[in-house]
């Protein structure tokens, strides 16, 4: 498939002189699944190309959305404003035990739809059911890291686990990669933590946690093995030889950022759910200065509740700033990177993340046709303080062109809205 | 004029034992400038009625922008992340030296047709050229509370302002407000906020000022009269005879919401304007507590950068929880309510903030029909945690449909953005 898009601002987020490149007037070639060409000429391109006119629009690479349970999206809204603890036992546990494969399929179609709908091309999940996700994701066309949670109750599937880990990655032209999910520290015992940091180096699979994001799991940590989070994780050997995607990191003393500075790994930043839940707000200034890779995301719909990666971009620019009591902390294209080229460190995803020759076709186009993009002072600062995912016309992964002109072309949004509707109707009310 | 609106949800924002009754599905019937009818019959109205389907859609109050600087969005994106002082010195006094009448109405226009695409329909604006923006919310058909700004350099000025004030003050069939402006305890003398509360008592105007937004006024108020700014304002008599709007109300000690408890003023809260620019989280939580009108306000698009009052909404709900580590603090409901019932109060519409017979005809029509609304567990939820300024579809105001399916009906949004950018290039980059 060739695709070219002609005439269009390009924000490619490549750096020049340690800055990101502002966008510049050009075309676009897409061959296969890769970006042939962008510039302000056109190379000769297979007559059978589909033609997308980019006038007053802006192509950016997709947003990527670190951290997510998208099977979860089943039950946005079921119980907000509550306490953890409470929630989790009255609405979610007494719903998960009921959750049919075809359950969580509706809960990811869902999900998937809602992210290309936003302007997200890749996504890191941590969940059960992870075959249905897979599915979904490649039908959808999305580019999906797919871990499953695994905690101490768990531990007797982790062969299972890692035999899906090793089957799937890679699976579905490349769209599907994989990761082993231990739970959290708290959830999992040394042991477990150890053996499962050893399946990782053994399989060659990253590992993705959640870590210190809050002030209960910091004081359960301290009480139990009289150190935090962090350096559990160092002691289990999360940090050497292993790849990790690090959710939350909202409590990190300096002794633990010592610890991860220099470690092939990523912090996931969760800004809208560390404020839903009253967890806490993240040094994220502190880690980028360290020079720690941090990469954005949205947690589950239920502590958010969408999944805009765009209102994450904003959020960490603005939470940023109020946390240090300094304005300049956490500039427009550092929080956008975060969202974009942290997003792609975080999931090991090497040809993805900026807009050039060679790199995977996964880009976006943004409609700038809208008033609050007016005037046109700084684009790159409308996409930051400005922007929503509404505003994203267009989406192409790996090549394949997921939305034009906000219609999903490879999935059935009024059929998955109904189906999730119905579901969680069944789910949550027997009805 | 008489508008029909059929098969909808309502959520009409009336209160139940103590809580907003939940949605309910009815019809409106809209005569003139106010709701006739609401409930799940329909009496006969005029075969002349505009009938509108709403099957999908979910009927609210408008939302009320409680504080912003409209011509200002002329500025957008023009130095984000900057100091306050280096970013008013090098970007804004110069060129607000330059405004002529025609540019702020293109910033006017600007910023009313992006209010209505987003969902608003009334605000608060305290700036400059009052009879020009004036003039396009009147035109535009929004509700506008408008004050000039008025610091002790204009002082002279005030009784042009006065005359304004008095002259607007329900014009345009209602729609046009007026206050007075004082700018902030620290542009005004003690004796320049005396003499405007006094005028502000002789002519019933209310005050719309700025109040305990930053650090460093708090220093400056405290170097200069030892006391806080809230205190200096009762001292200058805002809080007897007076109404009072009052901007951000970020630093307020035990002593200060003792002395504006019970008084006949709103405290209108930015939150995404006090993270921007690192002010600080206003204590909402315990203002709501005490019973103090909290309205919500987008503060100009320099510090936000959109006037999305949907994002307030969130940003307020999430915040307050992350501010007392409790995340059932400012549930859904609550966050709704300031920037409707709130926002009412603090503009002074007594018959705006909910859809009742009676009531003035100021409603929006969500588009319920999105991936990021389903499932339909909690309407209301969704509204304060999942919804963006683009989910609606319909704004009336006083009974006059402003937008329908996203079309703007009063005002031509293509002209407005080229002329916002012409308007911008000439200004800002002498082009």
């Amino acid at each position: 498939m060739t695709t070219v898009i002609k005439n269009l601002q390009i924000l490619s987020m490549e750096k020049e002189n340690g800055s990101i490149k502002p966008p510049f007037a050009g075309n676009i070639l897409i061959e296969g699944d890769k970006i042939s060409y962008i510039g302000d000429k056109l190379p000769d391109y297979s007559k059978l190309a589909e033609e997308i006119d980019g006038s007053g629009m802006l192509a950016m690479p997709g947003l990527i959305n670190a951290h997510t349970h998208a099977i979860m999206t089943l039950f946005r809204g079921w119980g907000d404003d509550m306490e953890l603890m409470s929630w989790l036992e009255k609405r979610i546990w007494p719903i998960e035990d009921k959750l049919t494969d075809a359950d969580a399929k509706a809960g990811a179609a869902l999900a998937v739809a809602e992210m290309i709908k936003s302007g997200t091309t890749a996504f890191a999940d941590m969940y059960m059911f992870c075959e249905q996700l897979a599915e979904v994701a490649a039908n959808g066309g999305i580019r999906a890291s797919i871990a499953a949670g695994i905690s101490d109750n768990s531990m007797d599937k982790l062969p299972d686990i890692v035999d899906f880990a090793c089957q799937y990655r890679g699976s579905a032209d490349g769209l599907i990669t994989t990761m082993l999910g231990p739970h959290a520290p708290f959830t999992c015992s040394k042991q477990s933590l150890t053996m499962i940091a050893a399946a990782g180096r053994r399989y060659n699979l990253p590992l993705h946690i959640h870590l210190a994001e809050t002030l209960t799991e910091m004081e359960i940590i301290e009480e139990r093995y009289e150190c935090t989070p962090a350096r559990l994780l160092a002691d289990c050997g999360f940090f050497e030889g292993n790849k990790s995607l690090l959710a939350h990191g909202v409590y990190l003393s300096d002794e633990d950022m010592d610890l991860l500075t220099g470690k092939d790994l990523a912090i996931v930043h969760n800004p809208i759910s560390n404020l839903k839940l009253a967890s806490g707000i993240a040094p994220v200034a502190e880690m980028l200065d360290r020079g720690i890779t941090v990469a954005l995301g949205t947690d589950s719909a239920c502590s958010n509740n969408n999944l805009d990666m765009f209102e994450e971009i904003k959020t960490a620019a603005i939470i940023a700033k109020v946390k240090d009591l300094d304005p300049t902390v956490i500039p427009a294209a550092e929080a956008l990177g975060m969202a974009i080229t942290g997003g792609a460190k975080a999931l090991g995803l090497e040809d993805v993340g900026e807009l050039k020759a060679g790199m995977k076709a996964d880009l976006i186009l943004i409609d700038l046709n809208k008033t609050h993009f007016a005037p046109e002072h700084d684009l790159l600062s409308h996409l930051v303080y400005a922007a929503h995912g509404d505003d994203v016309d267009t989406v192409i992964v790996n090549g394949q062109t997921l939305m034009r002109s906000r219609q999903l072309l490879t999935m059935d949004e009024e059929k998955i809205i109904a189906e999730a509707n119905k579901t969680a109707k069944r789910l949550c009310y027997n009805k």
